[in-house]
Parts: structure tokens; C-alpha cells; sequence
């Protein structure tokens, strides 16, 4: 078997690749929470993540590889509930790289630490052959407290919440490798729209954050792993009128294109309203809205995602298929 | 400025350009540590490092990328006093990589782990183009407990140990690229024999491990950092056999030779054979020595390391200049 592209899109291929190597190489009970980020024991629990950025370009509309490289690991961290508060970075340098982009770089990574209120803490750089390129390692570390939050937690009942709209993120890249500039990036620290939910005293059963393989396979990877049915609402979904268009120009679904700034939240439906209200409150999250509901499976039923069509219809979504586009984070 | 080979050689290109770009972009307090790895507060004290491994070969006599990948990590926890618990890995592939090596890579690491006693708690995956390489990032948590081991506290007196024989591993690669494969890499985790040094009740002052820039290298950082004069005396410095002819047959000079297995130990001098001797009865630590020592500079002097050589003469070491071998962790 040889290595190609979709090994790394986040979808199928991924998951094969973890299942078949790295799992049966040393699969352990931390690694098969299978969460953004893995709750460690310690004397106050902490949440640890690991996310390497390969962006291509390394600077698009809206954002650089550097403020991708602090806000996904940061991400993965409160999707948790944990508190953010280490950083690691790992730099690969390919020959050739202007050290002008480096510094660019390096310089977005200090302002999005400093708005998502992590410390830089360990660093390393090498240098390889190459073109030029930049690749980033970040790794880290959050408090995690009382608090627990993870799939398993699910319940029927709960409601599904995205901050959101979604797809900005791949059209931002894919707009910038065609020359169309059109539409931003929504890269940003997901931590303070989740410290206001906790504070406002809400039961946060489970989050993720929307990256690589989009909302649909999130949602998959949630209903896959609580065993439960999760149902969402085609029209619910927020999404910007200049990512419609271009997805629509591209034939591409929104539902499986990347983000790097939006949360998915689930919660009980009873408490669903209350949470949309603060998180609109929040940088970040203007336009959050339920999108859908949680259910029981039948006896012997898979768990799957379905979505109510525009049209009335109901089609089931699975994971992202093959290699997604390729580079976007 | 454009990034070259010499940026990535760990010597004082590499802290230039940490200087120049990182430092500013996001130095604080932690950071400006300037330890292999990070000691950070939380309800028990942590370290946290990170470090990436580009070597090529990825398979060579004695180790291959993976056990690199966790020793480097675990060996920085250690030199910190740390007993390493927790590594994450960030792969990232390069496509046409064959997936058997890949596998091999992540065996590696698994049995690696295992030696060492942590546990992989978090990873991460990204194919990009190219021609079928690997790169593996690797951070690591230790747990501090009420060890106090850094630079700082290196004092005049004090004895400088190292752990067996420099030059193995950069004799290794080298070899294998020049298909002259007479060297093992000595890459392994070395944090069985700090236990055993703090088992012993050892008051060990700083500890660093020997690797990109070799001894010459981490002895000049541990002297500046402590503002202390370092002399080492050449005859005691363990070098194999094998090692020496080849370095002799390619013109390098073992002290700048990079090590994978290798500790440098600095404690008080009336403590230093009672150490050697704790060494010698650890795995990898059979060839250890008490190598030189350490002295308070005259005023206004700058600190700096020094090499009693052979013939009874006395020369300055500076850290290792240009780029060394390129790729070899």
C-alpha cells in the first residue's frame, strides 16, 4: 500500500489509516477516547492535543498558517471544556522558505495566543529539503476542572447547535488557489464562546470543532461514537451568501467543507434556546442556531446522521469519501 | 533572508534564527527558560517539550525515526528532572511514502514507549507532496514532583559527567548514507538512569542530553547559561573505537558529533564518582565518565568551555558553527 493524499483528508481514509497503524501499533485507553484531545490524569486533570498545519497557501483571506496553528490546537482543547493554556510548536522549514513569511508567521501566532490566552512553551525548528514550504506542529495542554464534556455523554433528547456558518474556511482556500478572494477565512479561537456556556451554568454534553471533512462528518463521528441518531435540519444550517455561491459554482456541499472557527455544541433541547442566546452574544458565534436533534436508534440499528432537505426529504450523510481538499489546514 | 540548510543544524544559526524570529515574535518567561523542556505550573508542576525528527535515513543501524521520535522527547523530559508520562505525535507524510515503513516507524515508537514507560495520549495526521518522506513531531508532559534540575543551579566546584561514549549516532547516519554501515546509533531512552540518580539521593544541579551540535555544544549552552567556566579534559572523554577511526577518516571531531543516548550530568565534584558509579550499573550508561569541571570566571570575563587536549595544550570550544550534518534527528 503506498501513501496518497487521502490518507490525510480527516475522512475515511484517515480513520483507516489511524485503525490499521497507529491504533494497532500502540492503541491504549487515552487514545481510544477518540476526542479532540485527550483528558489526562494528573493532579488537576489536563486536556493534551497534538494538530500539524500544512496550509496551502500559508497566507489566505482572513488569516496565515501561524493563527491556524494556535486556534485548531486551542480548539481541540475546549472542545473538551478544557481551559486552554500551553502551546507547543514544532516548526519544519522546507530549504528556500522566505524567512519573511517565517516571521509573519511566528507573528500571528503570538497575537491569536495572546486573544486565546495561551502561553507559547516549548518550542522546536528543523530544516529540510524542499520548495520552500512551511509546516507547523502545535501540541497542548488545558485545565480541565470539574467539568465533562465528550460524546459518550449524548443523550436522546439533546439538541445539536452550531455557532456558525459554515464552509468559509475551505472557500477561502480553495478561492485563494483559484485567484477568486472572495470569501474569509472564519479561523479564530473557539475558547471564550465555551467559557461563556460553562459560566452561564449550561450542561454541555459534547462539542467538536468543524474542521477538515466539514459538519457532516462531525456529526457522523458524534452519532458513531454516543450510538445514537442524530437528525439536523437542512435549512437550519447557517451559511454565508458568498459561501453558498461559490459551493454552488464549485458543486460542492457545504456540509463537508472545512472550517477552522466554528464549534458544534450539543446539550438538552430544553436549555438549546438559552445557549443560541449566549453564544450570539459572543465574538464569533453572531450567527449560531439550532440545527437539529438527537434520537434513539431502533434495536440493532447503526447510529447515523440524516438531514431534512429543503425539499422535505430525509437522506442519510456519512463520513467525508475520498480526499476532501487537499492542504486546507 | 532566505532559510538555508544551517538554520535547521541546531548550533548558532538555529539560535540565531530563534532569536531573531520566535523569541521576539512570543518570548516569555517560560520560554526564555531555555531548558530542553518547559517546567510549567499547574497543581503539580509539568514539563512540556517538543521536538520534530526529519532524519534520513529513517531506518539506520541501530534505531529508526520512530524510536528517535519518542527517545528525543522522553530524553528531554528527563534532562529536566522530569519522569516523562505523556508523548504526543504529529505525522506528517509525504505522499508515495510506503505504508510498510510507516508502520515499522510506528512499532518503533510503540516499543519505545513502552521501554521508557509513556504513553502516546494524542496524535495527529497530514499527507502533503513530495517524495515519500516521513516527519514525525513528537511533544512530551512530564511530571515534575519537587526536583529542581536547570543550568542555573550549576555552581563552581561542581563535576561534569557524561553518560558513555559521543559520536554514535552522527557516525551511524552518516555512515548509512554513505553505505559504510560500521556504527550503531546510540538512540534510547535515557530515563531509567536519572531515576536511578535521584534513587540514590544524588543531588544532580543540570543534566542536558547530547544531541544535534554534540558535547562541545551543550556544554557552551550550560556554561553561558550558568555563567560559568567549563574545562574538559580530552583524554577522558569516552569515544568507541569504531567511532574514532571514522571520525578520523572523515576529518569531524567526536565533541561535535551529535549523540540520541547520551546525558550530560552536572553535580557536585565529591559526589561525582558516586554517580559514575550508579551510571555504569544502568542500561546505556556503562561507559560513564567524569569528563571535566567546572570554575568561577574572573570578573568581566565571559564564560566559556575549554578542552585540556592531549598534548597538555588548552583550547576554547565554541558551540558547533554552519550547518553540521543536516537531517540527523
Amino acid at each position: 500500500m503506498k501513501i496518497v493524499m487521502a490518507h490525510g483528508s480527516g475522512g475515511d481514509m484517515t480513520r483507516r489509516l489511524i485503525e490499521e497503524i497507529f491504533s494497532k501499533a500502540y492503541g491504549n485507553e487515552y487514545l481510544s477516547q477518540l476526542e479532540d484531545s485527550t483528558v489526562l490524569p494528573c493532579e488537576t486533570k489536563i486536556a493534551y492535543t497534538t494538530d500539524s498545519f500544512v496550509v496551502t497557501p500559508p497566507v489566505f483571506p482572513g488569516g496565515d498558517i501561524g493563527r491556524l496553528a494556535i486556534c485548531g490546537t486551542v480548539n481541540d482543547l475546549a472542545a473538551r471544556g478544557a481551559v486552554p493554556k500551553y502551546v507547543s510548536c514544532g516548526f519544519i522549514l522546507e530549504e528556500g522558505l522566505d524567512a519573511e513569511l517565517l516571521k509573519k508567521a511566528a507573528e500571528s501566532m503570538a497575537l491569536a495566543a495572546k486573544e486565546a490566552g495561551v502561553l507559547i512553551a516549548a518550542g522546536d525548528t528543523k530544516v529540510v529539503e524542499g520548495k520552500g514550504g512551511l509546516y507547523i506542529n502545535t501540541s497542548g495542554i488545558g485545565f480541565v476542572y470539574e467539568r465533562d464534556v465528550k460524546a459518550k455523554n449524548i443523550r436522546s433528547g439533546d439538541a445539536v447547535i452550531v455557532s456558525g456558518t459554515v464552509g468559509d474556511h475551505h472557500a477561502a482556500i480553495l478561492g485563494a488557489r483559484l485567484g477568486m478572494q472572495s470569501v474569509s477565512s472564519d479561523v479564530a479561537p473557539l475558547n471564550g464562546m465555551v467559557e461563556a456556556l460553562f459560566e452561564a451554568g449550561l450542561n454541555v454534553h459534547a462539542m467538536r470543532d468543524v474542521t477538515r471533512g466539514g459538519l457532516a462528518t462531525v456529526l457522523c463521528e458524534l452519532a458513531e461514537a454516543s450510538e445514537k441518531h442524530i437528525e439536523i435540519d437542512e435549512e437550519k444550517i447557517p451559511v454565508s451568501a458568498a459561501v453558498k455561491s461559490f459551493a454552488g459554482l464549485m458543486g460542492l456541499e457545504p456540509v463537508y467543507m472545512g472550517n477552522e472557527g466554528k464549534m458544534v455544541i450539543i446539550l438538552p433541547a430544553k436549555e438549546a434556546e438559552r445557549a443560541v442566546g449566549v453564544l450570539r452574544m459572543c465574538k464569533y458565534a453572531e450567527n449560531a442556531a439550532v440545527i437539529g436533534h438527537v434520537y434513539e436508534p431502533e434495536k440493532e440499528e447503526k447510529p447515523e446522521l440524516t438531514v431534512k432537505t429543503a425539499l422535505g426529504g430525509t437522506r442519510v450523510l456519512d463520513v467525508l469519501a475520498g480526499e476532501g481538499l487537499p492542504r486546507i489546514c
